[in-house]
């Protein structure tokens, strides 16, 4: 058995999410039946990736492996790319270095969320920036911002699962006009629990309307509960842009380290 | 009577070009339909475009106009965001200045095209960003369109129709790579001929790809005649991306003026 780490893209609007589930169009469902096409598997290899994004959720820089027989690497990427649907794209295919884990191994995963906030949509890319009616503060985003970062317990900003530690450490939240009207979100993490980027992202917004002072998002943070007036944003202005590993030295202790401290997504 | 004037964008890949077509989607047919509607009108009113676009061909500038009979342009831009379609969005709604043609009262049109040269698609951009297989040289590409710009005759380069000129200002041909693998191509002119800016992007690529000499472009605008070697490149890569008109007291005289010299699109 050899592990084969895949670098995806994908518009997420397509799917039901990555993970798979029964009778729904999922990424990790399509590409495991590719590869099985491909390899003519009677039993489907199962697929682990960095970051499960949910429905409507797109990727850049996902990262997964999978564990195979016997396989050339460049004859399983050129087969796939032959069958893969148009919304996923192979970006790149590898033997997995020793210890690595898509999962597990990785350092930190980067998530960008774009918004217009003239509410305009440009036809070419409202499958991935949400038009927004009203206009945002980005300053006044970014001292919200600066009251979440480092690490904290971040059970407000989450789906609580049981036995899961929503302790999370968030390395970079940041907000910037990349044009006139499109406000980028940056979000990195050493990881994400459910649905964390996007609660994140409605804490800002309502401080960007002005509906809250900047402060507040301190206030949310230290609650340590869901508070209802902290929205989750609509899925589809949502990137999971990169996925960073340590070097190949440090791969198979840094999953060691993860598996034990946190069950990540 | 009044004149209105539309600033709209669209995803080309819905439609069947700008003109109307019997039992075909069109982006007209569509913002026709729509006005009479809202308007509650029994023949429905007629646009003047200034880019009539291609089957597949997007923009994010495109201008129209429409005369209408004692409308409030604020109460019919309200009703007709409510209902045009996702792939189509309209930017902007105003009444025309006097002596305001969409069409010949236009200085210049804006083009980009846009190609990926690694051959990967970016799920999310893959409308509108054509995947090439090869690389391209852009400062080749560059030499050869310093040949085709000015006032030239671009039969070579266009579909021709009989009694209407070819000749056309190209006032900007310039190719940039935007990132590590993305090639965008702008193209300016007073007007094109159908197919041109697709045509044209195909002999850069011809050059681009090193099958021909920069000059080769040379050659093919002086013979005045289609070349078979010049590929018209797909619809996808290509926005309408702005329109400029000069201003408001110069607007009558530039439609005289072109209606006079040509019969742009």
């Amino acid at each position: 058995m050899a592990r084969v780490r895949l670098d995806l893209a994908y518009d997420g609007g397509g799917f039901h999410g990555w993970a798979s589930q029964p009778n729904l169009r999922t990424v990790q469902g399509e590409i495991e039946a590719a590869i099985a096409t491909v390899l003519r598997l009677d039993v489907p290899a199962s697929l682990t990736c960095a970051g499960r994004t949910d429905t409507g959720v797109h990727a850049r820089g996902q990262v997964a492996h999978v564990d195979l027989d016997g396989v050339s690497v460049g004859t399983l990427a050129r087969r796939l790319r032959r069958i893969l649907p148009a919304d996923i794209s192979l970006l790149h295919a590898s033997e997995a270095p020793e210890g690595f884990d898509a999962r597990f191994s990785a350092l930190e995963r980067r998530y960008v969320y774009r918004l217009n906030d003239a509410g305009r949509v440009d036809p070419l890319t409202r499958g991935h920036v949400v038009a927004w009616p009203r206009g945002l503060d980005t300053e006044a985003m970014n001292v919200a911002a600066g009251h979440l970062l480092g690490e904290n317990d971040f059970a407000s900003f989450c789906k609580k699962r049981v036995g899961a530690t929503t302790i999370r450490t968030l390395l970079e939240l940041s907000v910037a006009r990349s044009s006139n009207d499109t406000v980028e979100t940056t979000v990195r993490a050493d990881a994400f629990c459910h649905s964390m980027v996007r609660s994140l992202m409605g804490a800002l917004v309502t401080v960007g309307e002005g509906r809250q002072e900047p402060g507040w998002a301190a206030q949310v943070l230290a609650s340590r509960a869901r508070d209802p007036r902290v929205k989750v944003m609509p899925a589809h202005g949502l990137v999971l842009e990169e996925v960073v590993y340590p070097p190949d030295d440090r791969l198979a202790s840094r999953a060691i380290e993860a598996r034990r401290t946190r069950s990540p997504r």
